[in-house]
């Protein structure tokens, strides 16, 4: 084993490995690989495998020769690893890592005070285990934690890396960002810019169909579509030396998408969602909104209130679950009701407008459909979802209409997205 | 190769292999390897590995070759696969795994004609690459696929096994369980039964300290906990050789848990979340619930009408986010703002007191807060929430405190369950 304690050579491809038995277990959804590829994605760091394993020091220690050159998989240059930095005695990441590369653990002082520091700080007591989160492999590079009691970590001979994580996402997110991605940008080449193109109105084969030419020829950038419940994404990738350089190239091309005849569906470039959208174009124009939402349920309200500052052009918003609430608290004649039932176009548009009006606000969107899985009639099965936009002149609706096969989250957050989509649509006229 | 096509030996053990350069790029979460990790564990097979590979014949046959017995790790009986079933040119799964087993490729006419009827049936037009889809390997089993094109299939020489599942989650989840499910019972042993004890109010540690004996001392059951925001579980799972009897002794153990000291904290047993033990309990005592959020922002009336059914007890909310629509909507004295202002405790109950009155229901639940990342005075730092209850009897309030370092997203998850535990409290008096 080499002495050495940092990169030596360019750090160009990695295997993300995570360790945790309750991810074998499925009781946690695996979030960090997915975050973990992205960011490295962004540094040109190329990731060919992800691999889980549980809390198992052999089976991890095989994992990190397969991740350093095992049969028939290129050889990683880093393996990121999160997971079993706790302080019990099955957390046994750390141990395995330094056996792997030889290294003796010894206690990191500076480590020690800060977790003695954090529990003072948080008021809970220090157990005897909590002292082993600061014991580290000789020659790591520690990297302090602020957000929790485990430091993260990198181990190098020089030619193999290997950085650790705690699991926790709210610990390994920004740990990553904040001391992670600045040691490794002295030793990465080139770098990847992605940017998104957010679509809502329009299905991904339908995009793909319409762009095909441009997406099969693209090779620097590329352009591949991802589909989420109701909303098309399409990401477009460029490599260059600089950051400035990437994002020119991936703009060119985000251009020459904007001059086809998949413009109209286009909500915005690299944004949380269609409510990010609808946030920013009001509170340019001093506009304000309200909603009245049946089916989705209070869904469009969550949505606009989850970005931050919404509360300047978000005024308010109705749940009006029952036939009795639509009439009591917007208005909705009873007549319409009874004529034309509560999921219809004539009761979504005074939906609408009575949330308008009670609201005081330029805008205002309703929803009401069968989400399912039960209820629906022959003319309105399940999946059909009426949206009412109000403005100031007058009242607009749109039915529509997915499968019945789909879940109820996904007929809601469809719904939710393509009714701020319509919203958005009339902002903008 | 032996030329059976059905497997001959009980099957104990999986790898769970999932295919697809989107996951490597960080561009989806991979949902699928917890679902069918858990699944698996709930037929008593033990996943020892989760691996995502790009879809690259040579690293994809690599990763087969690891599986069935690669260095250092145990030889898995059965290789699950999701994604690279697709009509395109990039997806290869069927092919490497024919190749792997050493089997040609042979068209399957009743997939043919499912895939044909199926482009009928939504009206669009079948592409000469979706007959690529209805291609098999020679003796695969195949499992028809009613909620997309590509159907799924199990491949087997007798020893090894593969089953190969399209990426989608709405089409893999509901293939697995309606076809690879009863599939595979027939060639496994025992059963494991899990059950979930959910609690809201108690910190993960403080509950290990409390279950400490009990959780250590458990082999079969185990009981584990999990933490989410702002809610724990505790996942007992048993071992048995029927279903009925892994069940009973999970239940003896839930006794158990419930007769200590964190009872005060379960909500339920195997609820989808608080908001399903509030909709059973009001259900059943004929009672109703509306709300009148701030920062929780339609969270909690969404997460109440996500329950189907939830139209019987949940009459309809207010999203008030201004101080504005306080007064108006909820009837919120202005005193009582200028005097203590929108975020505290008189100005909570007096919103649940309001929201009540204005629906007519049996009780109001009500949020106001800072939910961060921006905002929050001296006293009520971001994340300090109030909750109010209102009921026949009056109103409570309670103040919550959460880490300004939580997400904004984490703070108004937490505060929304917490608030309808502290419903869910009153309702049970």
């Amino acid at each position: 084993m080499s002495e050495s304690y940092l990169p030596l050579s360019p750090i160009r491809s990695a295997e993300i490995l995570c360790v945790g038995t309750e991810l074998l277990l499925g009781d946690i959804i695996n979030t960090n690989a997915a975050f973990l590829s992205k960011k490295l994605a962004a540094l040109g760091i190329s990731v060919y495998h992800q691999t889980v394993v549980g809390d198992h020091p052999e089976r991890l220690k095989a994992a990190l020769e397969d991740a350093y050159g095992g049969r028939g998989r290129p050889a990683a240059d880093l393996v990121i690893m999160s997971g079993g930095l706790g302080p019990t005695y099955d957390d046994l990441t750390k141990e395995t890592v330094a056996a792997f590369f030889g290294r003796s653990m010894t206690m990191h002082e500076e480590s020690l005070t800060r977790i003695k520091d954090y529990f003072d700080r948080t008021g809970r007591v220090m157990s005897p285990n909590n002292a082993k989160q600061a014991q580290m492999p000789v020659g790591a590079t520690v990297f302090p934690n602020d957000y929790g009691t485990a430091p993260a970590l990198a181990v190098s001979d020089g030619h193999r890396t290997a950085i650790l994580l705690p699991g926790p996402p709210g610990e390994l997110e920004p740990l990553f960002c904040e001391q992670v991605t600045p040691y490794l940008r002295r030793y990465t080449e080139g770098v990847l810019v992605s940017r998104n193109i957010h679509l809502i109105g329009i299905g991904e084969s339908d995009l793909e169909n319409r762009l095909k030419d441009l997406m099969v020829g693209a090779q620097n950038p590329t352009v591949a579509p991802y589909c989420q419940s109701g909303e098309v994404r399409l990401r477009v990738t460029a490599k260059a030396d600089s950051v400035e350089e990437a994002t020119a190239m991936c703009d060119r091309m985000i251009d020459t998408i904007k001059a086809t005849d998949a413009a109209p569906y286009i909500y915005g470039i690299d944004l949380s969602g269609i409510q990010e959208a609808v946030v920013q174009h009001l509170t340019a124009k001093g506009q304000t909104v309200g909603c009245a939402e049946s089916c989705t349920g209070g869904m469009i309200a969550q949505m606009l209130t989850d970005v931050s500052g919404a509360s300047a052009v978000f005024k308010g918003g109705f749940v009006t679950y029952t036939n009795e609430m639509k009439e009591k608290l917007l208005g909705v004649n009873p007549d319409t009701i009874d004529r034309y039932t509560e999921v219809s176009e004539p009761t979504v548009k005074e939906m609408a407008a009575g949330a308008r009006r009670a609201l005081g606000t330029d805008f205002a969107v309703a929803t009401t459909g069968y989400a399912g899985p039960t209820g629906g009639t022959a003319e309105n099965p399940v999946g059909t979802v009426y949206v009412g936009i109000a403005a100031k002149n007058g009242s607009t609706a749109l039915r529509l209409s997915y499968s019945a096969t789909k879940s109820r989250d996904y007929i809601r957050t469809a719904a939710a997205r393509r009714a701020l989509m319509e919203l958005l649509k009339i902002i903008r006229e």
